[in-house]
């Protein structure tokens, strides 16, 4: 893409405020020369946030006067109110005036405003979310981690190969491993869903590798792993609330210490500061939502400034690798299509 | 109980072998007065390991000929292999020669063993693994953790009813609270299986609080969360590997941190070992089999010692609370029942 790349952002549903949003769009600027960002909200709530910076030709507002809060059903929040800045921000991109789009709010708004206004790559069933989950040895793709709940067979195969396809470009993986989300890893393990699907991954043209299981996500020994929505987004939030649980459980162990510990504590931050980067959500920015006709990342209700800016890193990737294009020539070729 | 406590132990399964598992036993001995081993296995493989103890009084070993191996396929192997350890360890409790029975082996042979030897309680469909995951106030029971994969309401309806009675009498929790896993608190949110489900565990017997999720499993917001087997193993697995990749990449950052660091890595090994100690799988010892007609705890191969002397005193607790008695009375009197 010689051209600049222009995501839009939703200013208006980050838990954080639209301060954090557009401290986000700053830093995504000042890391990439052909980024344009749109800021999609209030005129009147992100102007006064815009004084003083250096990126004003690359900073537009697009107005938007409507916001879908957390606690909005999402469906018919979507219908309601046509000019929310989560529907206004995927219109862009619908009408070419955006090159990708990112919203930090509610995920169900998310998933209905890019489905039902961007529409899916031909032939695809059902778009999934994408989450890249920290290893030992990098990241491994979990799709779907929350848009679709009782799945097929057939969308795990598509799921599986938009993940493979996506690990190999986006990330450089070279023949991504993919394995299918299970209770162990003979064939034998499984359920239902699982006996289905697993002839039908084993015959699709990627590197698939049979089942997997939980610990298999953060231990290297695969690239991609699918799963129902059910399953995917109560393991997301299962690695999210126990990483927490950990994180928070050394503190105050470190708190109840003794003073030698207290210290060593101390001395230790720099170690915990670098592992908490390297693992933490911020740094991956969201996860994108494969499988629209458009580029979608759908990011936390709680994202900071940073993840806001790694957001927007990954529309710029997805942009740049030309995924939209990519995405649709693998489901095109591929088995498991709608009829 | 005023006798006393027979525990009969699967010695030969272990992957650290019998000397472990001797370990592990001589540590509970020490730790009650009133209880007693039965150590089951070859009696030349557990012999050498017995000199030297002082509890000759309270551990005996009974002869079991036979081992099912962690690659054993489970149904066939308990079928053919009559004299397995796992077996007699079961039988022992089924002819009231012992009151419970661990197995540190195949997880899939000991669901066998324990179901098929020990039967299941009066009107209960499906027996179900209880874990325990460590949360910040304490414990969370999770069930099913693997036992039935494609279970139905009903069966989710009957492990909330264990589950609950549980975490009161064993743990001490009153009035726990039981939550239904899904993948947000709303009740819109979930799979066909938590939208049926729900109804049913609204009308029943306990502190029903609706859906948690993921997290909730480890910041204290519910006492019991039941979910099907391939949901809960999933759960466990996810959780155990994001757990390990945790702890060890903070030992690298460590390892690749600065002087001042690596002393501070040094000073602050106390917080850490208190912290392990704490949420460590090896504290909680296992899981029990909640609804087969005995007092069965499953554990890992991958068990020390001291997670088998934690096993040794899930079975001891679980014989002082006459868990069988109370199980089959909130079976008998709940919803949900097996025609």
């Amino acid at each position: 893409v010689d051209r600049m790349i222009r995501v839009a952002v939703d200013a208006m549903t980050a838990e954080k405020g639209v301060q954090e949003v557009v401290h986000g769009a700053i830093r995504a600027l000042k890391e990439y020369p052909d980024l344009k960002v749109l800021l999609v909200g209030d005129p009147a709530a992100i102007q006064p946030y815009l004084k003083k910076q250096k990126f004003a030709d690359r900073l537009e507002i697009v107005a938007a006067m409507e916001v879908i809060g957390m606690d909005d059903e999402p469906a018919a929040a979507f219908k309601s109110k046509k000019d929310a800045s989560v529907s206004v921000a995927a219109r862009l991109v619908k009408e070419g005036r955006a090159d990708a789009a990112t919203s930090p709010g509610n995920t169900g708004a998310s998933l209905a405003a890019a489905t039902f206004i961007l529409g899916r790559i031909q032939g695809l069933r059902r778009p999934a979310i994408m989450t890249l989950m920290p290893s030992s040895h990098g990241w491994t793709a979990l799709l779907d981690s929350g848009a679709v709940v009782d799945c097929k067979s057939e969308d795990l195969v598509q799921w599986a190969l938009m993940g493979s396809l996506y690990m190999g470009e986006v990330m450089g993986v070279s023949n991504p491993r993919v394995g299918l989300l299970s209770i162990g890893e003979e064939e034998s393990k499984g359920n239902a869903q699982t006996f289905e699907a697993r002839p039908l991954l084993k015959a699709a043209p990627f590197n698939f590798i049979g089942n997997v299981e939980g610990r298999d996500l953060f231990n290297g020994n695969c690239d991609v792993a699918v799963c129902d929505g059910f399953v995917g987004n109560i393991v997301l939030k299962t690695a999210e609330g126990i990483s927490k649980m950990i994180m928070n459980g050394i503190k105050e162990s470190f708190q109840r210490g003794s003073l030698v510990e207290k210290i060593g504590g101390l001395l230790s931050r720099p170690t915990f500061h670098r592992f908490r980067k390297r693992v933490s959500a911020d740094e991956q920015g969201g996860g994108p939502l494969l499988g629209v006709n458009g580029i979608f990342i759908i990011t936390h209700g709680a994202a900071t400034r940073i993840m806001i800016k790694n957001a927007i890193r990954l529309c710029h990737e997805n942009v740049r690798h030309e995924m939209v294009k990519k995405l649709t020539a693998v489901i095109e070729a591929g088995p498991g299509k709608e009829a």
